[in-house]
């Protein structure tokens, strides 16, 4: 998982939570330093190791949040990023985290979608990506990208099904009491947000 | 909100993503001493005080985690969080959170909830307490306590509500995509886990 400052709490805290339960599955915090990283409200989580310095990943997790208007500027980390990204099996997003693979240059070309809010300024950071308007979260090839905050959630279950069964996931949505959203297209928020005409009285 | 080594993730950074965005309202992580406190699947959040070096606290927030297991037998952080919780307007827990708030004695006769897969221990930790099997969470006097680990989104939204109005926690689930669960009583998990019988065929 990637900090930055400035993070979204959730994108990085809900998915954690689901991802941790997956036996063997080893979480790792990675920042452009290491140590604390300050969420937007302020709370800081601890990364373990420098991008620079980062172990081996087969998954990369990229949150959004307000960090990512400044991050998107910034050349080195969008070439870690895709580098990082080109050798992982899977490069997963949670809100804003796709502005950040769509500036990498990673999603072009690929159906992808984000924050439902903040459309308008992520879609253009990537004119050539298949931007989605109403989706909880797509899949494409080994890109995972999700709608905001938590439908991050609902994202990493299915992550956790194609990782180790859907009798997993179930287990891990039991246990962690979450109304587990299984539809990939299920998303009201599209409408609550303009993107798409509301139904028909 | 207070921290222990393997606390649950969910529990603190579900609720703080929703109280974050509430107008005025301060965060401030505790634990035992200050800096890096490991949650179970490993990353750490910081804790910026020390218990005994807490600001005043108008509200305390108790997750859960496997982490309570130990922290129930410790004497000190009960005797803190009696004192600390006598003091607060609110006091909310998430998951097993409510075990250590029934051991410092603070829920006798006082209705609240817990996990519903820890129900059994949970409630050994406070045989005076009203615990209630069926509840996505439970308010009583300043005490909320929620169900395992997602309930206390909910639950969050619902103090959002009472601190800041219905607006506000509403924009704020819009905003975090968050399909908010206003029902207190919906509990699909207590039966799922067993607590209740399943409904007639």
């Amino acid at each position: 998982m990637v900090l930055f400052e400035r993070f979204e709490l959730l994108d990085v805290f809900g998915p954690l939570e689901m991802l941790g339960y997956v036996p063997g599955l080893q979480i790792t915090l990675l920042a452009e330093a290491r140590g604390p990283v300050s969420s937007t409200p302020g709370p800081a989580a601890v990364a373990e190791h420098a991008l620079a310095e980062a172990p081996p990943l087969d998954m990369l997790l990229v949150p959004g949040g307000i960090g990512t208007r400044k991050l998107v500027e910034n050349d080195d980390f969008l070439a870690w990023l895709r580098e990082r990204s080109t050798r992982a099996e899977l490069v997963l997003s949670v809100c804003t985290g796709s502005a950040l693979l769509a500036r990498a240059g990673l999603l072009d070309g690929v159906r992808a979608t984000s924050n439902k809010l903040a459309f308008a300024w992520v879609t253009e950071q990537g004119p050539k990506v298949l931007w989605q308007k109403e989706a909880r979260w797509v899949w494409d090839d080994k890109y995972v990208t999700s709608s905001g905050v938590a439908a991050g959630i609902d994202m990493s279950l299915a992550v956790v099904e194609h990782l180790g069964g859907a009798e997993l996931a179930e287990t891990i949505a039991h246990r962690t009491e979450y109304e587990w959203q299984r539809d990939p297209h299920r998303d009201p928020f599209a409408r609550i947000h303009g993107l798409v005409d509301p139904e028909p009285e």
